[in-house]
């Protein structure tokens, strides 16, 4: 836990048994036997009083069922007393009975919470394609106990995990609000075809416009800082719950700037724990005529592999850098820009420069590296997170589901 | 050799010493040390009489020397009696230094063939960034052997060759005109990024504008059907010389068909010949609005990575097909979509349809997979060509420069 100079904790990671859901909230996950390992893959999250709740789905084509679920329950009420998650199975493609399981997922819910089915919500994650086992599922949303107690942030965090080694957790304190996010995904390289789903709760109070507006700058500054081309994968959900337990309401630039904190928190935990991946790149892009090109030269460095793999082998392979940012569909000047990799500039004025060759090899050894261009055409900037390539990565895919 | 119903012989693959240049045109190789493992690495056409030329250059922001270098003379004359292409070294990236490096390739060609500097071209593949040994390759040039005879052909194709195994070659001869082409390429993962090279010499009689024309017709039916979004890397191009040695003004329909033949043929070579590739995959997009959509989906499947690890594990996850699908950018309805994995169908208006497992399996086990996908939205079709995705990509990618 950090202790910030306005007198805000936050901290991330796995969470330890300070950090429990703020007031209100209750948990319980069980294994109901969805993933072969036997592990945890349900869990269900339940809100009294009932909370207000914003969510950012999925823009692919093809939804899975319990986003076209969860998105009516959302535009229907607005009001959410529950969720359930499950591991294991994603619940796409699967056509009209899919759509059908979906939906019995939420009677049961409600059924168990006391709730009408459409104030609740659902999300699941894994293979894609395979009927849901609805029996197993029901019997094991009967079954979850509820509580509040130590370890029932972790254990949430846990049951959603598919592809991920470490459970994803962030949260902040103030004298007005407790917010706490869990997420999962991993499998970085399209990161917007590996599932992502994250959960945040609050005790401020907040109207669901407010909430709706600041999930959206949230997640454009931090899950869209690590998706391609602002494309996501068919189950893809971030929610937000505000159950107003605390009866402050909080000012709008403190709770925002909380809300991005954890946002960002967890969407750098993802890429963190990308299949196989060793170290995090951080790409910069500055001086650019506007925020959403530098976005996009960011991303499409982001998603070169062939910048993946050079950055798996250690290999300060700029020229690879350069290529995939000129082809990001940018107006650019090779002439004026500048790279720089960890503090050691590589290119000037589009020129090569001599550097120390140790001092990039120990840079480009680190598990965080800074790539930083500059494009000196204006004065915007923005940060992309990616990460390394390695063989894990084609072991883990090339084997998931078999 | 196959011997089409019309009388044209056309041929793929290693050129045996059946296949030479058309007439007028020689060629050379030599290792002048830019490949540390010391094959050949540099490679001269002439013409004489000089040709008519057009080319296809990469769209990428940050072009390469040899490419700006090229477009100016293509520009300027669109007369064109010689090329010189090098491998080992992209001289891209480079800067001043590098531009100057690829005119001194041009005027010591020039001076070789006997011909003004701005009628020749330049063509660079390998390493970017790295400066180019500009006093070697004029050494080279100058100690290049030029001839016309057997084996001339594949001696070309295998100079130019980087991180292929295989030179690429095909050849169409008609009772009107000859028609060589020869290229290289791999590292299909984000094939816009890995350079592709090639150069097709024909006897036949044709004006820049026709030669223009057929040229972009053809490469979009090929070169950019293996690209992901029409990106391409900082080296990228295709030349088509035209020397009308044969006397004959062609059938522009029989040029036409001959030309994209050739191109496809490359552009499959290339694919097949994808870095650490071990499947062609052809995705066929069917009764789709227009052409453009159905490329546009085909290329989402076939630049999915998880799509190509899939492959390599011999699994049919059609739910990553459909979720690659989905992000294409284009309006579907999953609804009405039919998925077939060769002959096989997977799913039919939207729905899982029950399949031999054990002829799933022979099918993903084959060498050559069609993935068809049946929009039903229109009846407009494309087919695109990728590959699978394994362990040696990376090994490959991870340690090109080190």
């Amino acid at each position: 836990l950090q202790n910030t100079s306005d007198a805000i904790l936050r901290g991330e990671g796995i969470p330890d048994e300070k950090v429990r859901w703020p007031q209100g909230f209750h948990s319980g996950t069980i294994a109901c036997g969805l993933k072969e390992s036997g592990n945890p893959d349900l869990a269900i999250l339940a809100t009294s009083p009932i909370a207000n709740a914003a969510g950012v789905f999925t823009r692919n084509q093809f939804k899975a069922a319990p986003v076209l679920v969860s998105q009516i329950h959302l535009d229907n009420a607005g009001h959410i007393s529950g969720l359930v998650v499950n591991s294991g199975n994603a619940n796409a493609g699967t056509g009209a009975e899919g759509l059908a399981a979906a939906r019995e997922m939420t009677v049961e819910l409600a059924k168990k919470i006391g709730s009408p089915p459409d104030q609740t919500l659902v999300m699941s994650t894994g293979v894609i394609g395979k009927k849901l086992p609805i029996e197993k599922v029901k019997q094991g949303i009967g079954q979850i106990p509820l509580n509040a107690g130590v370890d029932s942030v972790a254990a949430f965090a846990r049951a959603m995990m598919t592809t991920d080694t470490q459970p994803k957790a962030a949260w902040v304190k103030t004298s007005a609000f407790h917010l706490v996010g869990v997420a999962k995904g991993s499998g970085m390289i399209h990161p917007d075809m590996a599932t992502m789903l994250a959960v945040i709760a609050t005790d401020a109070v907040l109207e669901p416009t407010q909430l709706k507006k600041a999930l959206g700058h949230a997640v454009d500054c931090s899950f869209h800082r690590i998706s391609v081309d602002g494309a996501t994968s068919t189950n893809d959900a971030v929610v937000v719950l505000a159950n107003g337990s605390s009866s402050i309401s909080p000012n709008m630039l403190t709770f925002q700037e909380a809300l991005n904190w954890i946002c960002v928190s967890l969407a750098r935990q993802i890429v963190a724990d990308g299949e196989g991946a060793s170290k995090i790149i951080e790409i910069c892009i500055e001086k650019g005529r506007n925020e959403r090109e530098c976005v996009q030269v960011a991303k499409s460095i982001a998603a070169s592999l062939l910048v993946k793999t050079a950055f798996f082998g250690e290999d300060p392979n700029w020229g690879r850098i350069l290529a995939a940012a000129g082809q990001a569909g940018v107006e650019l000047d090779l002439s004026q820009v500048d790279l720089f990799m960890g503090p050691i500039a590589l290119i000037s004025s589009g020129e090569p420069v001599s550097f120390s060759a140790p001092q990039l090899k120990q840079v480009m050894q680190s598990q965080n590296i800074r790539v930083k261009l500059v494009l000196n055409l204006g004065d915007s900037q923005a940060e992309v997170w990616s990460n390394d390539l390695g063989y894990r990565y084609v072991e883990i895919n090339a084997e998931y589901t078999t």
